[in-house]
């Protein structure tokens, strides 16, 4: 009686189905074990298991389907015995919907200035405490595993900016060697993810989730909330391990890392190595270039970008998924995005201005309070201010997300019967 | 046509219905000019503008019907001027229920060592950056008009722990005139508040509040929304300024207080002076005390009171309105109240600890995380453990005060036919 068992089910990762395309763009659905997400998607950066300021109640009625986790940090703290013993990242953080992991790579690169690599790995010091820990292809997806979020990615090198090219194919070759190591690992270990023997017992019900339904909102995102829940309960998935496009600015080299990566073969791919100080329209250039050498049939995802305009253009170029801290980070420092531009709301201009931070959005922010309060509490130092310039600006970037996926499905019926 | 100028209205300030009595308890409805209030009530504190990391939409759903505003704070920052400008607090900080701003005076006594006192007033040094003020009862009423809370507070001297007879009386005395001055000056200036001509103008309908109500609740607490509404439409108020009784640890001197503050007459009455350094035994001696010389008709209100168990205890005994910044600085600093008693979140029994925080608690926190995620927010220094833990203690208190209600209105109904 296979229904009795999940584990018995051929087990499958991850589904993308495109939709519409639009010149390069295009809007699909990415079905993963705790979620379907509306692609393009952005995801916002849930560091330490936590989207900084923003309450996991917040994300949802924001539309948010998936986040990021970060590895480096989580596997410091509160580590991994610890999340994986609780069940997984989701249930140890009350999140249904899903989550990707990225690798560590880049926090080890990033944050540790003391870091040794070698052919079998990364040796780096914690910034927390200083200890010593080591991170391999091996180790990496070990630790994913036990995370469990829904996607999470082969151990790459970030290459540094500048580089030259003998430096930049000594990498992007050991970045495509670790590859091969992460997706041998994860293959042999996939089932030990902590939810794949008990799927059906969603992290909430566990604790009377029924009971925090009380709490939700019913806005007319309901649709997103029964999509999550039926990706839940019907699948019977493992995790998705995505490759990593490396190869730095130089353009055959990524076209190179692209195609080798593929050999290997992943569900899905990202564009790692980019918003490392080149300058901007290097960037553009750059994941354009790339994106022409990866499969159109599975997801493409950005990783680390960017703006709202910038998050918009890659939307429109291809991408399929993105994430960044700067709409959180960018709150916390009381920098608002806004219809009319950014504003700085600590400026003494708006200590009376009665307005709404965006006269254009309907968010919970800009619907109840004035910009004069917004300063106030930005100016009081208020934990206030800090949570609910973050709803805003994570709210500005999902409804960003939400115009772009709009605008292709429109495009692409236009073009519908042309094709 | 006095139905197009609710200024031609008789100006009523507050209504106090006591509807059930058990032993000196009792429960009843506060109709303020922004809220009916459920008494005994407990008023979260909204020191600077803002429930401290709690926003406005929580604290309705929490089932916050009035909160407490700290006129010396608001005073230095953003200032009166700005505030009135902003149409009063409500507006500015979006607050459509009910608030009570204190005198400022406790803060004067407890934040400034370089004050100077005179018959005429109080000059302090602001604890902002040194510079010098003046509060008179005359320029606190100014000032709380223009902050325009329901309900406002006479400017009193809150006399230092221990002190002695002579110096109690003289304190006492002059609290006294205060109040005598603040009535005076309130009488002549209460229409002023910003307010009282635009009630029917809710702050948040100047915003679209309409569009709010996509983001609201309706989790049978639906009630309340309703008669906070009604509460705003349906009456032309002015504020209410409420008398404090002083008088230290002595009774004699309370009663004598309680009488002479009773005969200036105010519509409602505060005992001051407690919980600053006094034995809590002493501090419920004079409570209870000080409350059989006060009218039962008209609303108590014992400032800046208690644990859980205290203020249980002093509704049981009497007194109707509560304010305390305990629930929300306790969240912060990781001390969280359950009905199992006071856990530490940051101590390492917690690492693993799947249970949620209280068992028998239906808070939103409580229904979704566990205290193993609220112990590694804590750890983590996440700006969202200081959220969670707020909700959840100010939901412990609300709750507390919802269950002392019905068991006084239980009893009270019990005794209904012996009466």
């Amino acid at each position: 009686m296979p229904f009795c068992n999940p584990l018995e089910f051929f087990a499958v990762s991850i589904q993308f189905q495109i939709e519409k395309n639009s010149g390069p763009g295009r809007v699909g659905k990415l079905r993963a074990p705790h979620a379907v997400i509306d692609t393009p998607a952005f995801m916002p950066v849930g560091t330490v298991g936590s989207v900084k300021a923003v309450s996991q109640d917040l994300l949802e009625r924001l539309g948010v389907q998936i986040l990021l986790g970060n590895t480096y940090h989580l596997y410091l703290r509160p580590g991994l015995d610890v999340v994986r013993r609780m069940g997984g990242l989701h249930h140890f953080m009350g999140w249904r919907r899903a989550i990707l992991t990225d690798s560590g790579g880049f926090q080890v690169f990033s944050l540790n200035d003391l870091r040794k690599v070698t052919e079998e790995g990364v040796t780096f010091r914690s910034h927390l405490d200083g200890s010593t820990h080591f991170l391999s292809p091996e180790r990496a997806m070990e630790v994913q595993i036990g995370l469990g979020a829904d996607i999470i990615m082969a151990f790459d090198e970030c290459t540094e900016y500048p580089a030259d090219r003998a430096r930049l194919r000594e990498s992007m070759e050991m970045t495509l060697r670790w590859a091969a190591r992460s997706k041998k690992y994860f293959e042999e270990h996939k089932e030990e993810v902590p939810w794949a023997s008990s799927q059906l017992s969603a992290p909430s019900s566990q604790k009377g989730g029924g009971g925090s339904d009380q709490w939700l909102v019913t806005s007319g995102k309901s649709d997103e909330r029964e999509t999550s829940d039926q990706a839940l309960i019907t699948n019977h998935s493992t995790q998705a391990l995505f490759g990593i496009v490396q190869g730095g600015m130089d353009r055959e080299l990524r076209r190179e890392s692209a195609l080798r990566t593929m050999e290997i073969g992943f569900p899905g791919y990202a564009i790692g190595g980019l918003s490392v100080g080149e300058p901007r329209e290097l960037t553009r250039e750059i994941v354009e270039y790339t994106l022409e050498h990866l499969p159109s049939d599975k997801p493409r995802y950005l990783m680390g970008v960017g703006t709202p305009e910038e998050i918009a253009l890659y939307a429109c170029m291809g991408v399929d998924m993105m994430d960044c801290v700067l709409p959180t980070r960018a709150a916390r420092h009381g920098l608002l995005f806004t219809s009319e531009g950014r504003i700085s709301i600590k400026q003494a201009r708006y200590i009376e201005d009665d307005g709404p931070l965006d006269p254009q959005c309907q968010c919970p922010i800009c619907v109840r309070y004035s910009r004069a309060y917004l300063r106030h509490l930005y100016a009081a130092n208020e934990i206030l201010a800090q949570v609910l310039n973050s709803i805003h600006n994570l709210h500005f970037y999902m409804e960003t997300m939400r115009r772009v996926r709009q605008e292709i499905a429109a495009e692409g019926r236009k073009r519908g019967p042309k094709q």
